[in-house]
């Protein structure tokens, strides 16, 4: 795992300035790069890190001049960003997919189709019916139920749990201890205050390129045919909760601990904060953005929105109001005194 | 897992109008069913669905008259509704009881019994002096401590990690990665700022008929002979926190990602929200219904209260202060421009 | 497990009144104790109990005379409850350590080094180039990846997940279903809405005396060489979310289903409680005490402070505000009133 400056300026289509032989084997952030690694600069509010970096590459762009010595070999590219974030994803995948083989004890169940270049972790678990695609990497006690597909290039890491039907697309990552396609929380209320179990008959669908964090939990469709929908781009954090028949639209973000409740459709391009709760039923807009513990309770029409507070409305507005309920005592005592003097004018008058 | 109309409308105890031969092989509901599948009507505002349904078979009230021709065949029976979800759970228990015999490599101590019909899957571990009951499924990678006992026809599915001294009743379902009997959480401070571990030497007792989601944590009470209770019927969602020596009311339901702390009493056929939290120590009253992400932080008495806010008051009340918090800049303006006015009255006068 | 009085006043450095050599085998409140255990009376309005106790002992103050007669035996030392918290941590310690050798099957990569006296449960999973202490248990299912290394007397229960490169110090504690060094949240935003993912680099590490509960997560640092850091004495409870780059301090209490996000530094001794909400990138002063569900967008610079609400103030302030803001309709009402009211008397004056 190690490239010269030269092989990963092809990479990047860019241009060398200095030594193409010098070699890279990590990338760091422009304020603490060493010897060895490369960085990227792009906003000019840390040009001066470039003048100190030991890092032995910079990434730039491609009209940086600079106004002091640079030590650093600079590859010069069009966006130094897009260019370091290529990378990135590249590093990603290299040291993502170095697992292969399948480590012993582990199981597979009947009818079941397995692709190259995978790697099985020593007790994995893979049901009946089951295809998984090639590169699919399934590390130590994964659970993979009944009629289950995983696309090509997913990582499921130690202890995640997908239930029988589910599917996954292709390049997901889905971390430790994440339950895919558990019951959806269906209770049917009787009349002598218990409840009878409503089965929980559909499934989970996830697309590609969607990474989902640790200790998440996203239920399955209550009906047979229906399915919670995850579509493409997806990024979950941690311990977030997607209840049944939720729909999440493409490269929405959501970070820990939010919660979705069931039949939810969020739009495209999102960006849910942690600790976020919305209530069942509603349809959020494309480009919503909520804020952290926002509590949303009735459906979002108007995109773009930027929200706060429980229920949700306009974040500037809320912290608008939030500066007032701090002086609330003051504007209570305030009332109490004014209301005395008009009654004394009142009277006066 | 097909069944002929008949024989539905006998189990129901219901009357067929029509082709009592046709086959039924799953549930939907009316405005999406299709052929070969049952749904009911209940609400009249459905009836509508009723006359373009290419659902096999819809049960109706036994005093139902279609005011047009109807396609499927009806099963006339006294309450809909109930007839449905006894279908429901029927069909939930056939689909669930499906796996049986034991997967290998598998584990199991010592001094253990273990019921008839039971499903062990690979992996699954089951620890010294268990008791397993009848039909229980034990899917892979589930744990089972020391010394716990397991009620008939119980479901853990997979990566459940029951600690040693647990009792769990009939009839339970414990989905994926879900934790009960974890140490409580408890520390004794010292004068150096350390603090010291509490052990917890209690248990969790959960009771029949309980249901609980994913990654939901139960911790086990603190002191030898106390218990942490889950009582017959409660149904817990997914990611939900109960702290040690926490008692939850029989047919109780609590939402996703709620937090109990430790020593709190929750009483009976209450409905708690997502997020909601309450602190230690208190006591809910019988029929209480929480708001998402409500904060609870004093005992209440009184049965049958719908609560929000944090600390929470009446819900009807919360939303109608809410309403006011929106304008509380311009309640503050208008405070200030009054003061003025006032002032300036007084001056005059 | 059993112990004579005199044993235990050893221990303690304590003085017996009384039997000796009764047998003691459990600890208990002084509330409930019953023959064969042993309390504490420390707090003088618990002293009525201690008269009639069935508690074989009692452990009390160096200068305690009994107004009436004790059955009890007691053992006096210089403060009850710290001695209370040394015998119980003995105890928990006794209880912990119990299992040991390796359950098979197990599994354990190359290179790998294992101390004396560890307890390997069957089907846990140790990576390559692992180092694991002595008295180290590993539990089922139990899951640590590549280059971990796990510092004496550290408990792994079952179906936690270390991933690699994560170092773990001594007299840990982490409870089941507990996830560290999975990913950080980083995407790097495209201009077409997608994301490319920022490989996460770095590691965890965790200090001694660190007790995490179930079901938590921990995510590792992005840049290689950076570390998320909990340090010593550390106490986290169950589903708590630790973000990339975060660092908690030493002897910090954090209550369940708090997140901290990413880059935020918490100080020593803070107390959070459970479902607080911490913004990334904050410096959060020692002693800070947050109380449940708050929510912090700022950094907290000033030591000491009890602070709540969203985004959180001083915690009497806020629930001085709180009052009031349950009066909002009324104080709306009552300004529009003395508003129709001035504007009368300005038109009479």
């Amino acid at each position: 795992m190690e490239f010269t400056v030269n092989q990963i300026a092809r990479m990047l289509g860019g241009e060398v300035m200095g030594s193409g032989d010098d070699k890279i084997n990590m990338l760091a952030k422009i304020q603490d790069a060493k010897k060895g690694q490369i960085a990227f600069l792009s906003n000019p509010k840390y040009e001066q890190f470039i003048y100190g970096t030991d890092a032995t590459a910079v990434i730039v762009k491609k009209d940086f001049v600079p106004r002091k010595d640079v030590r650093a070999t600079l590859i010069k590219v069009e966006d130094p960003y897009v260019s370091f974030t290529t990378l990135l994803e590249e590093y990603h995948k290299m040291i993502s997919f170095q697992k292969t083989g399948t480590e012993e004890p582990c199981y597979a169940g009947k009818n079941t189709t397995i692709g190259e270049n995978v790697y099985r972790g020593a007790f994995s678990y893979i049901g009946n019916d089951v295809t998984i695609g090639n590169n699919v990497k399934i590390y130590p006690h994964a659970y993979v139920g009944d009629n289950v597909t995983i696309g090509d290039n997913t990582i499921l890491h130690s202890g995640v749990r997908i239930y029988s039907d589910t599917r996954i697309g292709r390049n997901c990552v889905v971390h430790s201890g994440t339950v895919i396609g558990s019951d959806g929380f269906g209770f049917a209320p009787q009349e002598d205050g218990t409840y009878k179990t409503i089965p929980q008959l559909g499934r989970v669908i996830v697309e590609d390129n969607v990474a989902i964090g640790a200790n998440t939990v996203i239920d399955c469709a209550t009906f047979s045919g229906d399915a919670t929908l995850i579509r493409t781009g997806v990024k979950l954090d941690n311990l977030i909760q997607v209840a049944h028949n939720v729909e999440i639209g493409k490269n929405t973000v959501i970070a820990a601990q939010t919660g979705i409740s069931g039949s939810t459709k969020v739009g495209e391009n999102c960006m849910l904060a942690g600790q976020v709760g919305i209530a069942g039923h509603l349809v959020i807009a494309n480009n919503t953005s909520l804020g952290a513990q926002a509590g949303v309770s009735k459906s979002i029409t108007k995109e773009g929105q930027r929200l706060l507070g429980y229920p949700v409305f306009d974040i500037k507005e809320y912290f608008r109001s939030y500066a007032v309920f701090k002086k609330l005592p003051d504007i209570s005592y305030r009332l109490k005194e004014l209301e005395e003097k008009v009654n004394s004018l009142g009277n006066h008058s």
